[in-house]
């Protein structure tokens, strides 16, 4: 059917497995084929310790932290889950091409959730010392940063000028809303980027993780009708069931999910398929990617009897 | 309020207008304010002979076709508009972080949606010659292309080894899709990039031209659960009411849009304001901006009495 196969080898993230013929054995292989033949060892578990569950009324998003990135602003965001602050809050900012926002909308006001025991107040964590930091570094140029690529899984920069790494905009990454002061957040209201990577607020705003999985969830969240698409009526805004920490949800009722490691050479090669595609939809390979053009390879795996 | 204000500065294409104080004189100017004071010369109308209105449920979505770069593509839509093809047909597509894609989804099969005059195959249009075509260069260096910037308010890319041109892949531009061969497209089966831009595509599919107006109606739609994002049930189609040229709707009805040439003073402003931001929430200005991360700033106009 010709509009079905019309984009086909386009898909970023096919899940399309196309089942290997004998006679195809010539054939380059597709990112998805070298995917499905990573071998085991080339698969991470998530860590229950350092993964969120974001309840909404359609499903399970599932965001996996960045403490190696943002340590004071994760062990906050941990106190906040671990004592129920977003329980009953609400997503209440989508601007289009930009990010969701979620949180407490009132937050700032006189009748402001009380926080617990987290902190009202974290230093910036824009960046950090890259040294000790692994580092699966693309070969591709970037105009935002003199090096690109993957650490622990995420997407992030490098600058061997300074010695300093930071996560980058990606889309699906989360970062810690702020006021001016650049030590005014506290993890308390979150984005998540939805639109054109936002790369320029790289090193101004401190990421914390990513969706893994979900973000299709948060990606139609209809936009805010305010400038900078806040909701101008409480209705309107969506409800957060619960946010929780996968460790403390019984193992039954977690989502297990295994990423593809981005310092195997599965990954290595499912890029390279995307940066020069060999199939025959694509009539001029690009010979490059953006790192936010890069997806991250996740898969379900089977729950242990 | 805090979290009101904690994006603020972030928002590419902010609504907000903040106003004059004789105080402020000092200050950079913002995005907004430049193009807020920008001379009624550096603004264009849309030509309404190259306008699309698409309708949907929640809103009319305006799309600039590009006939400079997809001659017979253009001629072609604008046949399939003028008969009413699109008409009760639908968005049969929508797929994360990539495209949502709207036509027929019969297209191929027996029961495909008949296509008038209009021709059943085109030459593929995916470059063009430079020369005598406009190009509003940027500066900023881009991974997928020698050469980037905007001919007639369209993003596109530059190679001066062999003098050709194309238009880009960023946000809420538009594709015709096609099968296999090269050129197997013929316009009536449209694609809009609703994610991080997939630049890879660039040469490899005729683009056709951009939404202007109303992609928040198109980017929220919600995914599509099969492969590739195509619904699985005809019900989760979303209805397309009607497709028609500005040109032919009673000037009563329609939008009055001006966009801000990209060959101004301050269309170059602007730019730079967001690749070096100077207010003080930033607090490491990027000295960089992606072409896909230039937002063109689109004002409503009053309807002449």
């Amino acid at each position: 059917m010709a509009l079905r196969t019309a984009l086909l080898f386009a898909a970023l993230a096919a899940a399309v497995s196309p089942s290997f013929a004998q006679d195809e054995k010539a054939k380059p292989k597709s990112a998805q084929e070298i995917i499905d033949a990573a071998p085991a060892s080339d698969w991470r578990s998530l860590d229950p310790a350092n993964t969120l569950y974001l309840e909404l009324a359609g499903g399970r998003a599932i965001i996996e932290l960045a403490p190696d990135f943002a340590p004071a602003h994760v062990a906050n965001i941990k106190t906040l889950a671990r004592e129920g602050f977003w329980n009953g809050l609400s997503i209440y900012r989508s601007q289009d091409n930009f990010v969701v926002q979620f949180g407490d909308p009132e937050a700032g006001e006189k009748n402001a959730k009380a926080q617990g025991s987290a902190k009202a107040k974290l230093p910036a964590e824009f960046e950090r010392k890259a040294a000790g930091l692994p580092f699966d570094r693309l070969a591709d140029s970037d105009g935002w940063a003199p090096e690109v690529g993957f650490s622990q899984g995420f997407p992030a920069a490098r600058d061997p000028k300074t010695g300093q790494a930071w996560l980058t905009h990606c889309y699906g990454m989360i970062g810690a809303g702020r006021d001016v002061a650049a030590d005014s957040s506290n993890g308390s209201e979150l984005y998540v980027a939805t639109g054109q990577s936002p790369r320029q607020l790289d090193r101004n705003i401190t990421l914390v993780g990513r969706v893994v999985k979900g973000m299709e969830l948060l990606s139609v969240i209809p936009r805010g009708p305010e400038p900078m698409g806040f909701y101008d009526k409480p209705e309107q805004r969506m409800a957060i069931k619960s946010i929780r920490l996968a460790s403390e949800v019984p193992e039954a009722e977690r989502t297990p999910l295994q990423l593809l490691k981005t310092d195997s050479r599965a990954f290595a090669d499912a890029v390279e398929s995307r940066r020069n595609r060999r199939d025959e939809w694509y009539k001029h390979p690009a010979g490059h990617i953006d790192l936010c053009n890069v997806s991250l390879p996740v898969r379900a795996v089977a729950v242990k009897p």
